[in-house]
């Protein structure tokens, strides 16, 4: 099913509480903008955005039928549910909506638990996620100051902070997040190196 | 080449410096109360903690040559230093001192890093480097009490600082070691589960 963006939007707003459509719409307007700061492509940033929580408030059990069925990584089943949807997310927007864009794709898939090598829309996205205007909690301001100027270092802090919370809440950590920022600590010291140079 | 004992911690004690040999007889000592307590092998827990930083005082290109040359893994010489003395470690148990009881070289090789399925020997020689009472940092008091009477709770606590360290210091996580406190994560929590019932 091929809609236009008009269509797109209207049917994905009918997966999801009221409430939870307007944090899509300020990822949505947050992904447009780090987009244009950072020089990735705001048409692929705003798809990946109005798609990337497209199931979400499906019910749980659907989202692991999703993971179960189309050999999407089984170990997500092991994690925290609150995983589930982005890949679950990533086929949803290619099986029902017709995505074939493999970067959206991919941007979708990864934005809650980042990657190794995140290429510059996943972390777009990723970060539009842990900075739109509607997200409150501690730490937001200093990300959202940090990515006034540095992506890499803004969603470091994102992901630093959620490490953070499942050490204190005694949660596991996804190991693939911690790959993703060990991946940016490894490209903010390459810039340092540099620019020092 | 095969030691007794007395001739065994002689020859280790050479490979340090006097001050850090201190370090090893606290672990020594630790070893064998944790082993006692939680119901590991003291004669195997002492052992591997003889050894266990047998060449943490190498040149770290030696240590390196070690982990290239033997094919231990590889991925080690892309993060700390600090760990590569474990996995190098084992191997100079082994080929330098004849060790080849797997369970004391196990201990030896993940008692800096941990691993996804720890046992309880390994789990002790790790604990025991946490908490011998030469070490001060902050943490360390809490780790010990805890260490009275919870081997599991108290390791993770000591993983989980190191974490949260890493954190702090802007540097990459072994990802081992989220697995391994994702594991007693799990641990601790069946162990509740049969509590509860």
């Amino acid at each position: 099913m091929k809609l236009n963006r008009e269509q797109l939007i209207a049917s994905v707003k009918e997966q999801m509480p009221e409430k939870r459509w307007l944090h899509t719409l300020g990822v949505m307007e947050t992904s447009i903008q780090l987009a244009e700061r950072f020089g990735s492509d705001p048409v692929k940033a705003e798809l990946a955005a109005i798609l990337h929580d497209v199931c979400k408030y499906w019910r749980v059990d659907e989202q692991a039928r999703i993971i179960r069925e189309n050999s999407l990584p089984q170990d997500l089943l092991d994690y925290d549910k609150e995983l589930w949807h982005a890949h679950a997310g990533a086929w949803v927007a290619r099986t029902e909506y017709g995505v074939d864009d493999e970067e959206v794709l991919d941007a979708i898939r990864y934005h809650t638990s980042g990657r190794e090598r995140m290429t510059l829309l996943d972390k777009v996205v990723c970060l539009a996620d842990y900075m739109e205007p509607g997200r409150d909690y501690p730490g937001v301001h200093m990300i959202r100051e940090i990515a006034e100027h540095n992506l890499e270092r803004a969603l470091l802090a994102g992901f630093d902070g959620t490490i953070r919370l499942l050490l204190d809440r005694g949660k596991r950590i996804y190991p693939l997040t911690v790959l993703a920022r060990n991946g940016l600590v490894v490209e903010l010291n390459e810039l340092m190196e540099t620019n020092e140079q």
